[in-house]
């Protein structure tokens, strides 16, 4: 049961957290967000997660209202206050409530918690991408524009497939809309489109476990190359490494989840637990609020 | 002053008009909107406004729970109940609470009323515009998605310009976040892009009264020819008919404002008069609520 929502640095009961419908999150879809997960009462990658709602703030020109310490602090007090071990955070900027209903005026911030999300896949089976031309509009901010997304989920539905692919023109891989999207050339090299996509905090951390094991490319990513990968995989906070074994008509190697991917999302889960012992190692006793 | 909004159906306060933080427009930015005048206590246009509503709607894969007789009755008694003369009403379908965060859920439906928009421009002097190359997400649907057009404010005010025009690619000139765009190449030819483009409600008058006068031509315009034409102006709900002198470096025609667009202003006045009287004479007396 979570009992409690931050809003503007108040604690206030979660059934009751929300906003008057002037703030431009609602009628101009003006917002910036974030979504991490904590395990043992502790965020994971915290500071990450915190740096990329930042930069998205700065690039759409609205100011956070806090410091990262102390925003961190909130967010620390919100998952003592709620009791649970673990679950996800969402933090939101929103444009706030605009006297003339388009310019942006003092921004509301909202720090709510949610259980931990269920695995809706089988990551042994991996899953089917339906391609998309489609580039997200400022795809370096993180902002809750959702809608291309959103509306294809009936069609996804009635076609199999189990998400989508973002291609740019029909030609340029970019990502999907929740994920980051990964191949695996000759079994050895692990590439990623390397812009105008979100910087995932998971893809980071992916990236630098390849780099230890795998020749890592970030660069662009055509869509022919599908053919020629042995293997695919998303990576996100929600879903760590999830195998991609089908991308349009197209099946990826020899259709099943491979080694690659495997070993990566070992290598996730060994990194997650030893971020977790030295956080654990490092915590001060938390502030009673 | 407005007492009164509309919630799914409710009148409420509308100081207490608020959603709940779980709503999609809130953390994915998922609804569809419409915003109309009213005079003499009569919506303007509402049939062409509340198909595109529902058109949106349906592009979206989304169901307004009401007629759109059942949704006209609850905007004259929302208008009647205010007591205004005139003003401006916002409807809006929001994805509603998505118990996941990501799929759709009931949705929420809201009409909201405001003051008739006070005028921030000069229609005698004409605007500026700064161009950008930019494409709307689903052009022909009516989302609340504005995070291009709000995130470039600083940059117009820093720069001298009034407002935005959007150019696909750099070349093919779309519209503005919240206008239709007309050249006027000639002095006699009337021209505005017929694809790709929100389909606004004066956008539609102004060709059927241009219609009358001039040439008419819905069809890709290229950046180029700016520099041929004697005039430019936008259409929208609030401005009406703006003349439009500049658009980047380039000054259009003689850099004054110009007489095709003051007479498409002066039959677009006349149209709106004769429409209220029209409905006017058709109108019956309001049921009570």
């Amino acid at each position: 049961m979570i009992n409690y929502s931050n809003i503007n640095g108040h604690l206030v009961p979660a059934g009751e957290a929300s906003l008057k419908v002037s703030d431009l999150s609602v009628i101009r879809g003006f917002a910036i967000f974030d979504f991490f997960l904590f395990r043992q009462g502790h965020p994971l990658f915290l500071d990450d997660y915190l740096d990329r709602f930042y930069r998205s703030a700065e690039l759409l020109h609205m100011a956070v209202p806090f410091s990262k310490a102390g925003f961190a602090r909130q967010i620390l007090q919100l998952i003592e206050h709620n009791g649970q071990e673990e679950g996800g955070i969402r933090l939101l900027l929103t444009g706030g409530y605009s006297p003339d209903g388009y310019t942006p005026a003092e921004p509301n911030v909202l720090i709510l918690q949610s259980p931990l999300p269920a695995k809706t896949w089988q990551s042994s089976q991996g899953i089917k991408l339906m391609t998309h031309t489609f580039l997200r509009e400022i795809p370096e901010v993180k902002t809750t524009n959702y809608v291309t997304g959103i509306s294809l989920l009936p069609e996804l539905q009635r076609r199999g497939f189990d998400d989508l692919l973002f291609v740019e023109n029909g030609e340029w891989i970019r990502e999907s809309a929740r994920s980051n999207f990964f191949l695996v050339l000759d079994g050895q090299r692990v590439v990623t489109p390397g812009t105008k996509v979100l910087l995932g905090v998971t893809r980071k951390q992916i990236l630098h476990l390849a780099g230890k094991r795998y020749q890592v490319e970030e660069r662009d990513v055509h869509i022919s190359e599908v053919a020629e990968a042995r293997e695919a995989f998303f990576t996100s906070t929600i879903k760590g490494v999830l195998p991609v074994v089908q991308v349009g008509d197209q099946v990826v190697g020899d259709g099943k989840s491979g080694p690659v991917a495997a070993q990566l999302y070992r290598d996730f889960i060994a990194h997650v637990e030893a971020y977790l012992e030295e956080q654990s190692r490092k915590a001060q006793p938390l502030m009673e609020v």
